[in-house]
């Protein structure tokens, strides 16, 4: 196959101004307001599919948003990859952070992207990197070196818990069948350490609601006599881990895979520098399980975070004020063989119990994933592997991440297909914070990288037969 | 001196409109977004006085909001009354759980106010009450029956700690020389059972902010290997009060007057129903430190209330982030003999020795006030108690009240007088609370026992010179 750098070299521009104009409609689906923009955005990347060489490019409705659907049959001998991806992005707050407004793209250099890199909401996750799949596609239709048939599924939801993927998936699994899903939502090691993410987190998300007085009291005629709400919760809270860190919640690591000394040994391989790690994010010592590294609590190990927090007089100056009620947005992160659901109802039974009589509690779980592994001996893993030493002169390291990506293993269970992890954003692109960017090279880089997976997956999956 | 009555009958319309035209001004002095209403109101204030007789009447500029002041000075060998009150009020929200709009006052009928009650922000807290010694100043001026010199002190930043007033008083003694300070800004116990206060909590209100990471940080990525804020927050929070409900910042109870059992006796013997007050904030079950009664809670009792406390998303839907920071409002009542400067600092030093070292801790002091007791023998006492023997045909019952009006003990500081605390409000008003009211009752009966004060203060001042 001809390398794809000079139609790079070539079109660049085009590719990063296509992106900029994909950044500026706000799709922030956890946020009604953006209604508007989300299924705005949902058709531009129906235009965008179309122009890459889809034949059939289509927007499915679904009981949430819409889940864009684009294909190109071109022998049916021959696999199919289907590329996952989502067009909507995390809310854009505390926007005050921001350098530049989060919905009007800007290109800094900095010290890791010399070659500068685009400064939006959704830069790296995940239009960027979906949209290095679309130009990828691009390249290969207009220049006869597509090898195999291609699908695509960009949905609109993955940041709100994928609701309506579920239904999708179960309702089109014909239209939808394939060999291997290719996904570009997560990260490398860094920009000369290429890496697949082989293991993720799954995920139970979980709001909860403290119900004291049925009013705002004052509190100094009510103080001492009354349950705060505020109060409670934070007691509550508090005792979801213990002074080692550990959670507390019954059966919660009943299910939890204790790796062996010589697995542990491996991951500690992999490059790491504590003091760098503590200065990129300005802490002076890092906090966590007792008896687990850094790389081991962020990778194998569960977690409980409050993601939010709220309850009586937030504003300016003195409210002294007893709140009727507090709130807590609470997410669990998983590892392999804890299923989200069962531990979502031990959260639940055990938050509950924690409660004194003089307060009412409500647990609501929010959505969730199971956790994922990858194995490395399958064809997908070498064939992206292969892709990596073909741009890249090196081979691949194995990861794990600590994120979420609840949907490979939906896809496993509804598609009964394997799925590959191809990332090329880094770790401090600042995704789900304020001035999160995706650097130009990482982007560049992965529109070069992603044909090569489509040849060597094509040729492995025919060896294969 | 004639009896009130058949003036405050003729003119009682009037007095109700009067107070409904000065509660639809948003006199918020915690939000500088109503500065210039709060300016209005002193304004309004100072041309009531005028109206109610005062002799002169002047906005005395303070470094924060003004204080209004007027005088009737009509025989220096008489003694003088200064009146204490303020115009400001509490923010309204929660907005959503009014009735009617804060301010925009309605007349409403209510079980314990059958003649209406007047629905507004401000309408108890203080406007109501603070306006009834403006109405009996009109009464006792136009009828000619003023038994005594009257001074009014009318401030506007009571909601936020009265922090210019010290600053007002220590500059102004001579002319603020007074006999006794009478102020209405306190409850009674229900309309059949006027009582006084005798007793008030002193105050620390205090903000606290944990800082993680410079940034906020995707959980998936950095959950289990960073310290969350919310988490750390939530620990040290909870850490203040233990399993009795025991605030445990060393020395904090070392000032702490431990009643006698007769004392405790006899405040058992107030009228309290506790399924009626359970019933009427709509909780299940009380909550408070072990071995103290619900009227020992929330009055000789010291407490730790967080009024309010934020971090991380709050909005609709889900994110998962680890922020970089999380708030608190933290404010605690104190009991005489505890220095409310002393406690903060013990507050200080106990919470920043509560946070581990991977996060940073800033403690910032608010403002407070010292507790507070009114002898019972003094004369301002028995004047009182006469007055509402006059009105309500029974003597008044000494109560203490868990809420704080640190300017109490600041005028005895400043001023040397005693002040004397007649309330009219229910605890049932709603003060700080959605749907503040204000007994249409108890409003003309404060103007109607009011003069009777100024009469037999004055027989009895003279009697024991």
């Amino acid at each position: 196959m001809q390398s794809p750098r000079n139609y790079i070299e070539e079109n660049k521009q085009g590719f990063i101004n296509e992106l900029i104009d994909l950044l500026k409609i706000p799709s922030v689906s956890a946020d009604p307001h953006y209604k508007k923009e989300v299924l705005l955005t949902a058709e531009e990347v129906q235009k965008r599919l179309q122009e890459a060489g889809c034949d059939t490019v289509e927007i499915c409705e679904t009981p949430g948003y819409p889940i864009v659907y684009g294909e190109k049959i071109i022998d049916k001998n021959l696999p199919t990859v289907l590329v996952y991806g989502h067009y909507d992005v995390q809310p854009p707050d505390p926007i005050d952070l921001w350098n530049s407004p989060p919905f009007e793209p800007v290109i800094q250099k900095t010290e890791l992207h010399p070659e500068g890199a685009i400064f939006a909401r959704g830069a790296c996750d995940d239009k960027g990197q979906m949209y290095m799949h679309v130009k990828a596609m691009e390249f290969m239709t207009k220049n006869n070196v597509l090898p195999c048939n291609v699908k695509f599924m960009i949905e609109g939801e993955e940041e709100v818990g994928s609701e309506s993927l579920e239904w999708f998936l179960s309702r089109n699994q014909e239209k939808l069948s394939n060999d291997v899903i290719l996904i570009s939502d997560t990260g490398m090691i860094s920009k000369d350490a290429p890496s697949i993410t082989t293991g993720l987190r799954g995920l139970s998300y979980i709001e909860v609601e403290v119900t004291g007085p049925n009013r705002d009291l004052h509190s100094g005629l009510y103080g001492g006599a009354v349950a705060n709400p505020i109060n409670i919760l934070t007691q509550m809270i508090a005792q979801l881990t213990d002074e080692n860190n550990h959670i507390t919640i019954p059966g919660f690591y009943d299910q939890v895979e204790d790796l062996s000394q010589e697995e542990r040994s491996r991951m500690a391989e992999a490059p790491f520098n504590l003091e760098n790690y503590k200065k990129s994010i300005g802490i002076s010592n890092i906090h966590g399980e007792a008896t687990y590294t850094t790389n081991e609590r962020n990778s194998i190990r569960p977690t409980l975070d409050v993601n939010g927090i709220w309850g009586g007089y937030t504003g300016e100056g003195a409210k002294t004020v007893i709140p009727s009620k507090a709130y807590a947005k609470i997410s669990m992160r998983l590892v392999p063989n804890q299923d989200w659901k069962e531990i979502t109802q031990l959260f639940k039974k055990h938050f509950e119990s924690l409660a004194p009589d003089s307060v009412k509690v409500e647990v609501k779980p929010h959505h969730g994933g199971q956790a994922y592994v990858t194995p490395i001996d399958g064809i997908e893993y070498q064939a992206a592997d292969k892709a990596f030493q073909e741009t890249f002169g090196k081979s691949a390291i194995p990861q794990r991440s600590g994120g979420s990506i609840p949907i490979v293993s939906m896809f496993e269970k509804n598609l009964g297909s394997k799925t590959i992890l191809m990332g090329f954003g880094l770790d401090t692109d600042a995704i789900h914070s304020p001035n999160e960017h995706f650097g130009i090279w990482n982007y560049l880089k992965g529109i070069e990288t992603i044909p090569y997976f489509y040849k060597h997956f094509t040729d492995l999956f025919q060896k294969n037969k």
